[in-house]
């Protein structure tokens, strides 16, 4: 609503999680790929192709075969597609979490949350979850690592555990949307769906390739599951720009410039921790997303340092007053180019020092 | 399947619906408002804007409130949320037709088929249908107005009246996706819905505008219907350049060529007709969409003529074999530019001598 307000310019989004290298590299190949008019009008002219197809390309780019594949309209859509698809009764969702997914099931499904504390820098105590399982008998529950707002972060190892653990839950979701930015080894889980049945995990490609506008996630699950989703619906769901994009990053030289964009994005995001912790008056939660959530520890309020930011820098980052399951005084900043963060790191200094 | 047999080359796409004089329009803007990269930049980069905000660009370029609009990716994903949102029992679906109708509903749901009579031209029976409706008792039923594969129109006037005699049906879904192709006068029913609370137009902007890579479509409802679809999903379905595309037709000075364009097509789909009326061994059916269905008559088979077409040709066609409630020799062909016409007239004409 603040941008609405008269004279505020937002000239740095730290709300929006997006790694503006990624960006730089795939526009540099867009202009250059579509500088022929021809081949620009086959990809507005023409459907694009069905979700089989597509699966094909993104299969093709994870390693998983296409009958494990689902492509979606952004993650968003996926989420969606699984949540009112495979949860059919109740629910368990660890909150804070990102918001559609204690939103987007069908009206009759339970939703039951998982608190994470504060406590514990919002990580998941897995005994605690199993725990309630068993006393919820949920027959979908959701995972996700690392979890947005805070950025906390799920081993490999305890997602196997876990799964093994979760054998008789209906649906188990991973959601491995920020996984780009764990660290230098990208240790997915979306394989496991070939030896787990009740697997679904699921990708963002917005935030790590930097294309958010594109609309383009996908899923890996049972070839049933699959099918049973292409029977009623998705036939034409990505528009003929990400089917582009599906292309790029099956190219060698495409990934092997975006791996340099991806560790330069971690290392910014490094730095970024090491200096934001140092501000006093701010707790800063350990986060192998792009992003941090930051708690306001000096008794000031988060609506009073977003206001802040946003009428004197001109930065704008997410008040996570309407997060569930996150009380106190948060926000959330995406961490962009060393350039940038710089910028928010001296309007954050300025402020703590009250000037 | 065709497509993929070696030698094979497909020149013209008669397959594939559109008006080619639109897309060029569409280009003509893009390219002249991405030549700056910091524009293209926020496309891709950015998240479009949420579903209200397009809903409110999709009403201001219709006439409509924002409110009774639902703007999706593409008509496909409109007919698969609004089928499996409204239609809970029962449809009744006038067939041929554009088969998702028949495919996307829910599992439970029952589909019952109103087959229109190949003796009458396809042409509804609005007396029979309303037998039909009465007998069967459906929540929903469908109105495809220009058809889908032959291009039957029913007027405004009978629209109308067919809606005041379904006003116990629950859901009354009308599909004007080819209207921009019927005449110089185009007589929407989406204003309708501000009357008849039981009704939801949809119409896809992929063929009148050339523009199906872009995956756009709008349904006009009733306010509490497009509540009950964006409570539970749709959050950021369109892509940038959709929306991109959301803010042209807004636009007086574009809107005025394309009006052009639209009239144009008009005028070589009727030109097209006439000529290819005149063709022996062919029964061509009246059509106000941009497509011709046309039976062989004189003992050939469909599958040899789109064979014939593709390999000697280059030519690719519409085979209607697995077209329910289409019963012989069809196929479908796209009326495209006046140019493209004269090659498939030429080509038909060589086929009939038997040349």
């Amino acid at each position: 609503m603040l941008l609405g307000v008269a004279g505020v310019e937002v000239k740095h989004d730290f709300c929006y999680l997006s790694n503006p290298h990624a960006t730089d590299l795939f526009l540099k190949y867009f202009q250059k790929d579509f500088r022929n008019t021809e081949n620009l009008r086959k990809l507005v002219e023409l459907y694009p192709s069905q979700n089989r197809s597509l699966a094909l390309k993104a299969g093709k780019a994870i390693g998983l075969p296409a009958k494990n594949i689902f492509v979606g309209n952004g993650a968003t859509e996926i989420i969606q597609a699984v949540l009112q698809n495979f949860a059919r009764k109740k629910i368990l969702v660890p909150v804070p979490t990102f918001s559609p997914y204690l939103e987007f099931t069908q009206k009759e499904v339970s939703v039951v949350r998982h608190q994470l504390l504060k406590e514990k820098d919002f990580r998941l105590n897995t005994q605690a979850f199993l725990t309630q399982v068993k006393k919820e008998k949920p027959d979908a529950v959701v995972l996700i690592s690392p979890n947005n707002p805070e950025g906390g972060h799920l081993s490999f190892a305890v997602l196997k555990k876990l799964l093994d653990s979760l054998k008789s839950v209906r649906t188990v979701i991973i959601d491995e949307s920020f996984i780009h930015f764990t660290a230098r080894k990208i240790e997915s889980t979306s394989r496991l769906v070939l030896k787990y049945r009740n697997l679904v995990v699921l990708k963002s490609l917005s935030k790590d390739f930097g294309v958010a506008g594109l609309r383009l996630g996908y899923a890996a699950m049972s070839e049933k599951r699959v099918d049973e989703l292409l029977a009623r619906g998705y036939l034409w769901n990505v528009s003929g720009f990400g089917e582009y994009f599906l292309d790029l990053i099956n190219k060698k030289e495409f990934l092997k410039e975006y791996e340099k964009a991806r560790l330069l994005c971690i290392k910014e995001r490094d730095e970024f921790f090491t200096v934001l912790s140092r501000i006093k008056g701010l707790k800063v939660y350990p986060s192998k997303a792009n992003a941090f959530l930051l708690e306001l520890t000096d008794g000031s309020k988060a609506t009073g340092l977003v206001v802040r930011l946003l009428v004197k820098y001109g930065i704008y980052v997410r008040l996570c007053k309407d997060k569930v399951g996150l009380r106190g005084e948060f926000v959330r900043i995406a961490s962009r180019s060393r350039r940038e963060n710089n910028i928010m790191l001296k309007a954050l200094v300025a402020i703590s020092r009250g000037v």
